[in-house]
């Protein structure tokens, strides 16, 4: 067990830390500043980057690491179809096919190129997703934040985060999500339909064109979860019998 | 992206961490430590210094930047009307007018002198802002915490921080805000009407005499906003049949 | 009192950090950590690694220890009957017991060999102990992380999570707690009937065949304990009115 | 500003760090700690270590300093009165008289010497404090976690931390608080009738023999005021239907 690690401390590899750090160096940071805001705990998550569309080739987390000390050797490359190509005989997590399935399908149905995935597990996913299943999807209206997901411009505006129920069957998940993504409307080429998908009592599945795009997104998607959910139980300000704003005001415009 | 600052990371530059840092690496250090709060996620935020106050001179972060990892090219120098002088192409933040607004307003209604504005988004703001925006204002009273709201002496007292509906157009939203602010009572020299308002699930923006007391006023805000949202849904002991206190007591005044 | 700790700093032993820490620095190292996640405040929770099952022997904290500033002289080297035999003259913990019998009893039921234990603190952890007290054990249901318990497959699974009323008779609570998990279902060797049990209002206790493992299970536990005591108050998405998502979709797999 | 301090980051003074620091140090560590838990935010809160009993001498944090970047110069060491004798002109905080008073009046009542007297304004303590002033004290009872404070053995136990109506005429405080702690019942040597007590929407004074011991009893009451806050809005497991556990159980001991 890597004590530093523990210590939210820093990689020794070299190239740590400098801005021409490589992609398994910022995974492996990834990988820390997930596990420290708890969401990537007890080896949950998967992060990916792709390193070729044509063919597809992705540098991807191997399965069951401690996300929070992420070794040089903890990541393997992996093909289209999600299989070890690296020689290097670990084992890629289940849930591959899923950033392969990403990858692949979001540029194809005319959103941008996919640089990097990120599948995180915090409380608010895993319980938004769960309660909002039945409806389908986790509705997040009227929020500045939302301008973070790539070609938002506005908060009046509603982004509707796609749900699937949750299945360990990944050939059969990954053509649900498919299925239900190509049936999106992508005909807005600033704005996709989506930016990410829940799965449910599970964890939200993120991605864009570079790392750095990908980490804003998750970012973004688990501050609009946690605020969806707080609004949930908040009550507004005290009722009849609270005093009035003693200053005049103009009427605020809605 | 730059790694180092995923893990809170030290600056690389020189002067950081000394108690000589100039306002580009103060702002870096907001910037990480806000970030790690949750007040600045996804990109989101801008904080500015007052450079100069005749003309008007800012220095404010560019737009769309990480604060987790401000680099020294990543602000901006801008003017009275929000355009960047430094020559450097860069582009500023869309909302650096309501910066350039505060920072001529204030000290122009009778309010002190501003050193600073930060704009900051944390889940409490967003969801408190949009809860009391009908009421126009967020009520905070009788909390001892006020008190780190400059000219506030007492916890006798309450604070309205006005709430703006949220706009994409700054320039309509600036005049809001100059009519509203300018509407109120600013007579009481030692005690401003207001020491920040909100924007509609948004986000709060404050200011100082400089950037400590500005990052005292978020930090005091922010703890209020947590307070009294939590305390719209905390119980009060538990009902009868609670025990009553062994010892005799005085009767507690209120 | 030790201020390099206070900042969540390194350990000064020359060990620490390194892939070949010692139990001692990696135990330090625990509970840095679990004492800024607030699992470990105040003196309480104990951690154990296992040097030797037959005779057992154990390296435990010793008693009333600031787990956010482990020396290397705050463990003790304990026997099966939780006696100290390092003669080192220091106290064990209370709950030594507690450790030596899980360390025995699980493997001789047929679950996996034990190479750590440990006991931690968190607010969710005691509040859900003594909600469900009278039920007799926490369930935790349908979740995505359960598969971070060693022996887990799939989301489709129920875990009951055992819980006992708490005592300060260790003798009498080992005993209970022998009996219980002693009726348990261990027959199915790959899937143990509970990876760790709570003692009410008081916090959990959990294990691994090493120590990597045993603080996985603490963080899996940990997690899914948060995330069913907020899923107890979470409402479901706004009530009738509430916007359909506009795209057609599939109907959700259930 | 001190942008070191921003980033948690380490004390420039030599003995920073080492078991040897001496009582600034030690207090600088507990202020970045503080603040980073949101316990000692915008300036608030105050620490003082009794460098004395007769005369009385204590070293306490001056008025107004932000508690994450604490210098060897923000500290004043007072006598009796809360008068500051150290020739620096530096002002002390309007609570000195608090810290005074506790150092002086707990051994003087039977309790035991007073090392340290800690000030911190947690949300929590904040809410508590304010929702239970009409009961007259915050009754914490049945938590392990009790066990933290000095002289407290057992879970089977009720604490009763006093509060009183928040001023800010500190002798008339002083004397309240003087009064209430005189009245109750010290002749218990091994453990006294309260550790703390609360201020209403204001926060927790709490002491030790040392500073360590005071650390432990900020550590102790916080995690309980967060446990007792948040058991006011837990659900029990789910209500009728909810399945029983599959194995047979003891019947649980209460």
């Amino acid at each position: 067990m890597n004590t530093a690690a523990l210590d939210a401390g820093k990689s020794s590899a070299g190239q740590f830390g400098g801005p021409m750090a490589g992609p398994i160096d910022q995974l492996r940071a990834i990988g820390r500043e997930f596990h420290a805001r708890n969401w990537s705990l007890g080896t949950s998550s998967n992060y990916s980057v792709v390193l070729s569309q044509e063919p597809l080739e992705l540098l991807i987390t191997a399965s069951g690491k401690d996300k929070s000390a992420l070794g040089p050797d903890d990541f393997v490359r992996v093909d289209a179809a999600g299989g070890v190509i690296d020689g290097s005989g670990r084992k890629s997590s289940a849930e591959t096919l899923l950033h392969c399935l990403i990858a692949r399908l979001v540029p194809a149905l005319g959103g941008a190129a996919v640089g990097a995935v990120l599948h995180t597990h915090s409380v608010w996913a895993t319980l938004l997703s769960g309660a909002d299943l039945p409806r389908g999807s986790l509705r997040i209206e009227g929020y500045e934040m939302l301008k973070g997901l790539e070609g938002i411009g506005t908060h009046e505006t509603a982004e509707e985060v796609p749900i699937f129920a949750n299945s360990q069957n990944m050939t059969e998940l990954s053509h649900r999500i498919r299925d239900r993504l190509s049936a999106a409307d992508w005909s807005n080429l600033s704005r996709p339909p989506c930016h990410g998908f829940l799965l449910s009592k599970h964890g939200l599945y993120t991605w864009g064109r570079d790392l750095a795009e990908a980490r804003r997104h998750v970012e973004i998607h688990e501050f609009l979860f946690e605020a969806v959910a707080r609004s949930r139980s908040l009550s507004g300000p005290a009722a009849a019998g609270a005093p009035q704003p003693a200053q005049p005001r103009r009427q605020p415009q809605q």
